[in-house]
């Protein structure tokens, strides 16, 4: 028989095991992003490939709903790239876009604005080959009012097609802002159409363009759909809580939504356009938060018989109070709106840019102010296409001779005449307009 | 410091805590039908019922996959009822169908083939105030073969049509056959339009049925996809996992897949056919293992503004070789198959009924045979549709009047005629007839 005190002490034995349990189960699954199985070793391709989203490093968090950071400077874009397993767009890269296209590059090339990338080198061998490809962007169409930080995908898309000249698809996710938002699918529907118009006065060509959104294009498209059901048979939920952190209540439609984004990336979700290939390779411009969604399309991709898409990734565009967050579409102040004024555009910049200036005018001209934190400078080298131009306000905001408010008026002046010429660009944009663009149909290419 | 023996001894104490900390964590997930999460108490409501099919009592198991039970009669349909937490068809509601309708009630009602409902009463309350309602039943397209049993939906659902003179949808889920199986999706498509021309062969007015296959409607349909999605959005993963066994294993196209068996619930997944009313309220005749779907179906109705689906439920169909099973398709000799010739059904019939009779003349004429186990007068309660005779073959079965054979050679003629006339009808059907049928467009209806 065993006293009550060993018996005691033998309890106390067995509640510290349990509690040891219950930490390592927790800890395997902080480490492999996998619940504890006894006998079962963690997926390993999930693990080190997949999950890159999900383990943070630093303060930096980014994935498709959140990216923060606790740097004045932003995200660590280079530590990102290793925790993706990206590439880097070096020099080299550029160099070669320009030689292939014998165009300049863009400055988001230029100027690292579009940073990283998978098998663009890929693309390039082909295209050096006339083996064409395509473009593929998106949208989540969450509310009407679109920022300047919107634009960049589409300014940058608009490039490569012209640079290019292949066919572009632009998806709006309507479906997505539904099981994500506290929106009606008329209300989400409705924003598709409106995101559309800014979208168009970016000035895409109608003959090389298919804008759609997912509640109307899934509902016209027999391909699309098997395309998607094609990927969701392919991918776990185990897989999606891995990339996309999902859990048990999240509900069915935000668990199998990574098939709808990645299906575009499939030329035969297409045959309106390509007919019946389903090998034209696909280039995906995007912002580096939606990198999750391509992983999975990439790891999918071999497995249905798929070419992968490549993808070129940009940094993210900084609030007007600092490049710590993405911008909000529901805060009016975070950003300039493409239907602010001039004047709200002035008072906004004026107001509520992050400066990296000095207290004092005497101390700014004596120690000169930072523009890598400064918000006014960050939007100059996404607006100003001079370089020289760019180049001799770092030069002079860094020595002091360029006080916060005249490098807040270089902004506004370059700002209001862009978003000004959008406001009238989006004028022109009719609904009739909106349905060519928006109609599947054939475009000015053969396949 | 512990000795060696000590520490020999505490190991096995922690082993041991070990082994019954992951004891009760299975015990745990058998009863709640949920992983044990430390401070998470189960969710009521799932377990006690959406979670019915994942209870089972005594050996019986009901869910849209597997249908076992240890008993030769067959499943506990009562047991099953109060399980579901369905209403049994009683004389009452056969009686107050005959009454509405004036029409005398199917032999499948008459003998408690469709044994239970829900909501039935509400239907012919609306619909003796003239307030319509219309049919929606459905189909996995598995393989090409279907056999006898596939066609008990389908009899009694045109039975309904007749009499009720109502508007009726029928869904192929190819897309379901192509997640759950290792078959293509040209194949499983394949298999839908085949198993269309056998429906259509059953006899339904084309001017008053649509069928169509998921993989098609899908891509034709936004107003189908519309209430997928909204479905999608208000059912998680928790959920789906409790009522119909999902794992974290699963694909997220298996997870996803109930919305999209519920929607034709709803009548404004058909504008061809309701226009914009999403008000008229839909009746399901189905076996009852299709019942966790509508389950789900009709949980979720109400919070997304529609009415919920009635339903009626059938009884098994049972494998030649006993009632313990359902039938499979993949087994050619489990049932008697629309394509089996006069000499295949004699054989199988023969051969492979499991007989209720004794094992010599003489004790079977003494004691007489059992047909409550007895495979060949099952299926003549199914086709053979003059209750006098059946009765008569009954009591002389009981008696040992009949011997197994006299009772095989009932059945064979039974079921001769009425497969040739099948193959005959099937014949008729057109390609063209196929794509009428599957043609989203107005029926013969105003709404």
């Amino acid at each position: 028989m065993m006293s009550s005190k060993e018996a005691l002490s033998l309890k106390v034995d067995i509640d510290a095991a349990v509690q040891l349990l219950l930490k390592m189960k927790v800890d395997y699954k902080q480490v492999t992003g996998q619940d504890y199985k006894a006998g079962c070793p963690p997926v390993v391709g999930v693990v080190s490939i997949d999950n890159g989203s999900a383990v943070e490093e630093g303060d930096d968090q980014v994935d498709p709903w959140t990216v923060s950071t606790s740097n004045a400077k932003g995200v660590d874009y280079d530590k990102l790239i290793v925790r993706f397993g990206s590439s880097k767009i070096d020099q080299e890269l550029v160099d070669r876009i320009a030689r292939v296209t014998g165009k300049t590059p863009h400055h988001f090339l230029r100027r690292g604005i579009f940073f990283s990338h998978r098998d663009m080198h890929q693309i390039l061998d082909a295209y050096e080959k006339q083996k064409s490809f395509y473009l593929y962007t998106g949208r989540g169409p969450s509310s009407e009012a679109m920022h300047v930080g919107h634009l960049i995908p589409f300014i940058f898309t608009k490039w490569l097609q012209d640079v290019f000249d292949v066919p572009l698809v632009i998806q709006l996710t309507d479906d997505e802002k539904y099981l994500w938002k506290d929106l009606s699918q008329e209300e989400c529907h409705r924003y598709a159409v409106e995101n559309a118009k800014d979208i168009i006065a970016c000035g895409f060509d109608v003959n090389k363009t298919f804008i759609f959104s997912d509640m109307d294009y899934m509902g016209s498209s027999p391909s699309f759909y098997r395309n998607v059901v094609k990927i969701q048979k392919h991918v776990t939920f185990n897989q999606v809580k891995g990339i996309f952190g999902f859990t048990d209540s999240d509900c069915i439609g935000k668990i199998s939504f990574p098939a709808i984004q990645a299906a575009p990336s499939f030329s035969n979700s297409f045959p309106q356009i390509f007919g019946d290939r389903k090998d034209v390779q696909c280039l995906i411009p995007c912002a580096i938060d939606q990198d999750p969604y391509f992983r999975m399309t990439r790891d999918v991709a071999p497995r249905i018989g798929y070419p992968k898409p490549a993808l070129l990734h940009s940094t993210f565009f900084p609030a007007l109070q600092g490049a710590q967050t993405k911008m909000s579409a529901s805060d009016a102040n975070s950003s300039i709106f493409l239907t602010d004024t001039p004047k709200q555009i002035k008072n906004k910049v004026n107001k509520h840019a992050f400066s990296g200036g000095k207290d004092t005018i005497e101390e700014h001209r004596k120690f000169g102010g930072n523009p890598d934190v400064d918000v006014s400078f960050m939007y100059l080298t996404f607006f100003l296409e001079d370089d020289e131009q760019l180049e001799k306000i770092r030069q002079d905001y860094s020595s002091g001779a360029l006080l916060t408010g005249e490098l807040k008026k270089c902004l506004i002046e370059t700002l209001q005449p862009m978003i000004t010429a959008h406001q009238e660009k989006r004028k022109l944009v009719t609904d009739e307009t909106v349905k060519q663009f928006m109609s599947p149909r054939k475009l000015d290419f053969n396949y």
